[in-house]
């Protein structure tokens, strides 16, 4: 097999956050379900923004996190997802190439601006997104190089981008790439409501060329219709060769053939914001393992990371990670 | 004397921050003074900031961040400047609002971006900045409600604006206008480069027009040319009524007619992000004075909030200060 030029490349929506702290009653009063990620429009997406409180602005999207804490981890990775050359876009580029990513995707001249996502963090760290997908929307098999799949050792997948056509599209034409090269795929299920909308399709999909699979505990029972970790994990033992399964402050369970390694969550202090937890436990896990580690090192390097980002506001590590992965043994 | 309107009326640069942690050492390769704040082209901040790490975005501007601190500890307060309707712009107008501050400048429908501000923050807290003006150099008196002015019991001007010749007409404009209502007038000599450029028209507009004075010692040493706060305080007390002087660790220096008085700093555990200490000091000083506390407790709101917003990222408090004025005593 040739050389790879990247340990992982990431497919994903190119998203700036607009992270607002917010009171639960907000959430209430404005029929949004805690926690959740749901899509909006524009127009909606402003009417909420106005009743929000002050704001930061920083760059999201749960893949592209993903490069940067795998970036951040001192691992080659690459982006694939698509901005407007508007303000926001050029904040996107500028933010995930400063973390270390290689991004190539131009942006679009025209159509819609660059995604925005509504981050309404609680006062016990938990998100609720609404999440306008902008130029996202026609992120297409055109956006992406399939050279660059080909080089990569693992191409990662952004559940998120299934309720796209266009991007759909681009998901199969990536992991048939991917798979000619003799690379490994992998995909996150996202979220709940997302594996709702599409649990065929991604069961279908992850049967044909998922080789990595992250999924939480609600996405993974969302995707079986089941009530139990253990009935999804019997389960997705013959869907994928390995699941990652994240459970909060209950660590990680990683299924992989008949074995199965259960890792403890690591140490958190106060939870501040969980945005980009899952994110981030996906960067600590695919830089290790293509350092060569193994699932046990690699589900703890996920857990320290994400430990690391959900004690601070924001979804990117901001710097010195690479300490993190030294301090384990396989 | 009519009912007022606001409290403080706050005139100045519409501008989002781009905040970035940067080294030292990255200051001297680009050859920045550390601590200033320095005018730039689009092109120029561009290229600076296609060089630094990972940035987020937060509202700024001098009198605006005031203003957002005045509304935080309870007052009324209104702020005017000049944005483009761009999403920037649109950033700056939900952040003035959502602090609770009255902003009815529309935005520009074209010419310049909306200004932005890149804030490289070192090791020590300390921040340098430079500053692309974009929307805020067309300022002018039809930009300004005259009837906002006479209807607030101070109107707060930034410095900063004397870059600009038709910001400049407006402030003769408003000070002419507040005086007329029998209002106050205050001014922020912002910086010390900035009272270098505009020293002469700095004196005469304060001889002239303004009530009450916010200068740090770098920038009252600069204005009158001189190297001791002392010999600054004597010029002084014959050019304002109120002159309040700030000396970071030392505290802050009241110069009113014959009165001195000196207010000790508030307690600092650890300085993050010095971004906003001027701007947080005036607004404790005019909240504290505009409900009709003395000079020393105004000085102390003031040294107070300017303590809480250093040990933050950002120059605006997030929320829950509006304690802090009622544990003072005159």
């Amino acid at each position: 097999m040739s050389e790879t030029a990247f340990d992982v490349l990431g497919i994903g929506n190119a998203i700036v956050d607009i992270l607002v702290q917010t009171e639960d009653d907000f959430l209430d009063e404005n029929g949004l379900t805690k926690g959740s990620m749901a899509l909006t429009s524009a127009e909606e997406q402003t009417a909420l923004y106005e009743k929000t409180g002050q704001a930061i602005e920083s760059s999201g999207g749960s893949a592209a996190n993903t490069m940067a804490g795998i970036a951040a981890l001192g691992s080659r990775a690459a982006f694939a997802g698509r901005v407007k050359d508007d303000q926001l876009g050029r904040v996107f580029m500028h933010d995930i190439r400063a973390a270390g990513v290689t991004f190539d995707s131009p942006a679009a001249e025209d159509g819609p601006s660059t995604a925005t996502c509504l981050v309404l963090i609680s006062p016990d760290g938990q998100r609720t997104m609404q999440t306008y997908l902008g130029a996202c929307v026609n992120f297409a098999p055109a956006d992406l190089s399939l050279d660059q799949v080909a080089a990569s050792e693992v191409t990662y997948l952004e559940g998120y981008l299934w309720d796209s056509d266009s991007a759909r599209e681009a998901f199969f034409a990536a992991a048939k790439a991917a798979h000619d090269a003799g690379r490994k795929v992998s995909l996150s299920l996202s979220d709940p409501f997302c594996v709702d909308r599409h649990r065929d399709g991604f069961l279908e999909f992850c049967r044909e060329h998922v080789d990595i699979l992250f999924a939480n505990e609600d996405e993974i029972l969302s995707l079986y219709q089941c009530d139990s970790i253990d009935a999804a994990a019997a389960e997705v033992k013959d869907l994928v060769e390995t699941a990652a399964l994240t459970r909060s402050a209950e660590g990680s369970l990683i299924v992989s053939g008949a074995d199965r390694i259960a890792v403890p969550a690591a140490p958190v202090e106060k939870v501040i914001d969980t945005t980009g937890a899952g994110d981030a436990y996906a960067a600590g896990f695919l830089a290790a393992l293509t350092q060569g580690r193994d699932h046990k090192t690699a589900a703890q390097l996920g857990g320290l990371l994400a430990a690391l980002i959900i004690q601070q506001i924001g979804a990117r590590p901001s710097a010195g990670v690479q300490h993190l992965l030294s301090g384990l043994d396989d």
